[in-house]
């Protein structure tokens, strides 16, 4: 096709630095959803795990554009520095936002990464072991000129049992799976995520554990009877546990029970 | 662009009917998740809700492609013919397979909708009234000169309650919502959804609702107490009791229970 | 079981407003994903649809619970008068905050319901019509003694072009399918999310259909190669014309590249 | 509580081996969606990734359950063996077969695990690498006495550009990401998924990647132009491909196209 023939638009050399006349700042620009695999250097142990990512700017009103493909390749240099898959830890992802500021030339950048981590849990009778996942979702807010903040969040399914039916009735009482999901902002960063996770398990009717033996399933079916919680009590016990913790802060802790007598959940959200 | 600039293709006028030189059959070829407004004949009464639709033929080796505007013009006169939204019954959805069949000039039809139906439900002691929602396949399959056949998925929702535990623990049982889906080929065409969904709840160890009060909630925990099942009972169980109803063939039943002290779920599928 | 052998727990009778001693107020409690069958007074006609609601309170710190089962009493209310499916409008959503507050004898209430709204749509040359389906959220915040914020989600989803890829290349350009996300409060009860989908889809490289024909193709392509727009300008064009209409407050506009070069999506999001 | 007063039940020591009354086979029974940390030994390099595992049996008529928790327990032993993640390859898969059989002493078994795969890719032009993901699905088949059948599926995401928009259109052509879905046995443990994928690129209009330039744009922009795919031509296409691949079996293709001018799906499945 000859130029001539095209409608006319812009020469894109230099789009996205060009200057935009309507005047709008964009809150947040970027890319979203990129799977990559990583290993994350849990308390224990590094682990193999795989991130989802999602990177954004912020882009003044007088910028027409940001340089998308700068977040991945970010990313790729992450990866081909380690090998075959980026090692990531609570300092690198912190250092990550001066990064994406000075290479997308910004003011301000928005990272987030989700990925499940593994803790191996023992059974509470037997002690046969097994691994639990937990969906961990990390946001960078960094500012130019300022110390980025770094927000944790973890999604930890428990058991939650229903005090109201084990008091109607003369036996038993239902019980589900239930996600407590909590964020908070690190600000004091050698805060662990699995730190986190045994405070909210501890608050909960029950942990769930991937393998369980018979002895096991006595003991926490029993113990779940003996610390029944509604979704209110959840949520305040979770937040009274975690404001415990050195180094959280801006605490949020959300619970959705998976009824089992309803086809709907309960849920709640307390903001601390 | 003038065409003789444009890299040479094949005129695309009849390119549908045009000869294929590559010598494959393609089973289904169509459209998929096509959401139309719907109402369904219910057993009760007319039934507001949402339609999901796929559509799909098989193609011969010999023909390049088929006509997928064709599937939304039906869908979209159906529509237009009751207003709103199009009237749907189990007969309508039957007689569909040979529309699809002349209007698409094919040898071989696929068509599925899927939707939530909603029963009324009144709780088990103090009788109060809610709905339930149960989401529904159907699946008409049509070949010129046989019947169509039409086979129905449902999705029921219920309680599921450890015998395990129940029998190992000194008090209570875990519990958990678990997901129920059968099915079936309706040789009569009068077999209801809604006979389908009852005969699955009778099997659970407790059916689901939208509404209970506390006399109904110590009815259901008692209830679900006495009745525990295995997610293989509950096939099991659930297998015999389709078998009973006249009309249905080619029972499928699986269920999936999403268990209260795993962050996994226990699945069994049966065939008759 | 005799009550002497269950391990003690406090009656329940009045639990839900008895005492909190963890003395930490909730924001939002209630219940979450309830489906319903319901019809929408769009701007042309009634319309069958199904909703997804969550209906929520804020819980004071000295609280122990709330009244879980009024949330599906209300709406139980709302179906049986109106037969088989609720009726609702802007305006009967909007009353519904103060409903909740008193029912639920609260300061402090938040409902959401989410449903597909289809709007007939004439393809741009033949005229051929079909519906087409966009994902309403209405949130309605009640507090006590203020008049009800009611605010509208649509999900949009168009066509976007990628200006660069037009530019660079010789022929052809780079396109998908984008959901433009947007929100606002309305200030007026009299807007329309008609007005507001249209609006949007003026903004795209090109607006979607679910029927077209040959001319309508031609139209589609070459109008949206002549339209071309990255995220940022959909973001930006979009967020324009909703200041325009009148009774939109508060806009945020979110808009997602499914990309057709990449496997991840570009994504923007603005808010006046 | 004292036995005598709990409702009477069987007692379950040994209930998975006693007999079941109901004389009803269960094809498939076991554990779902459990997410285990895992390396992969792919083509190039051993890779970080996550599974999800789902554990079935056959049951006969005669026997009550089966043993879920030896399947977490075989889980658990290959990952402690490999320390953080279990190290798995095509080999070590198919051979899963047979210690299934084995611990669980059963005639019949079904594994399956999905997980994403990365495979490092360089821009058509300027050849700045990064990964693209690939979702691959293995389906081991186990049957006392017999070879274990494996099955691979993998998606992967393409560009699939309208033949019919581009002819009818003076100027550009619609096009949209597009999941070819391929499924296959290996008569040949030595075939690789990465040969697959490779297979199933060429045949689209335009394979995808994680990063590109200007100018990689500019080529893939005009390569989609000169490849106008339906997607009847993109399964019979790959299905051709896949027929030359030694040690591929028992092909399926399947393709959806997110329609960039629709809000609904292409659809075409193909077996050989």
């Amino acid at each position: 096709m000859n130029a001539s023939e095209k409608p006319p638009i812009p020469q894109l050399s230099d789009m996205q630095s060009s200057l935009d006349q309507r005047q709008l700042a964009i809150q947040r620009v970027g890319i979203k959803h990129v799977r990559y695999p990583m290993t994350w250097l849990a308390q224990e142990q590094r682990q193999a795990t795989v991130g989802v990512w999602n990177f954004y700017v912020a882009l003044p009103a007088t910028q027409k554009g940001t340089h998308m493909s700068r977040f991945i390749a970010i990313l790729q240099e992450h990866t081909d520095l380690a090998g075959a898959a980026a090692d990531w830890s609570v300092a690198q992802l912190h250092s990550l936002g001066a990064e994406v500021l000075a290479r997308l030339q910004t003011e301000e950048a928005q990272i987030e990464v989700s990925f499940p981590l593994f803790l191996r849990k023992q059974a509470p009778v037997t002690g046969v072991a097994s691994l639990m996942d937990y969906q961990l979702t990390w946001t960078v807010l960094a500012k130019s000129g300022q110390p980025s903040e770094l927000r944790l969040q973890v999604l930890v399914p428990v058991t939650s049992l229903c005090p109201c039916s084990r008091d109607v009735a003369d036996y038993g009482a239902h019980n589900q799976r239930s996600h407590v999901t909590v964020s908070l902002t690190l600000a004091d960063l050698s805060l662990n995520p699995e730190t986190v996770i045994r405070a909210v398990e501890k608050q909960a009717s029950s942990e769930l554990y991937g393998l369980l033996k018979r002895p096991d399933e006595k003991f926490i079916t029993e113990y779940a009877y003996d610390h029944p919680k509604f979704v209110e009590d959840l949520v305040r016990d979770v937040a009274l546990a975690l404001q415990q913790l050195p180094g959280a802060q801006k605490i949020v802790v959300e619970a959705e029970n998976f009824e089992s007598i309803h086809n709907h959940s309960a849920f709640a959200r307390l903001e601390l």
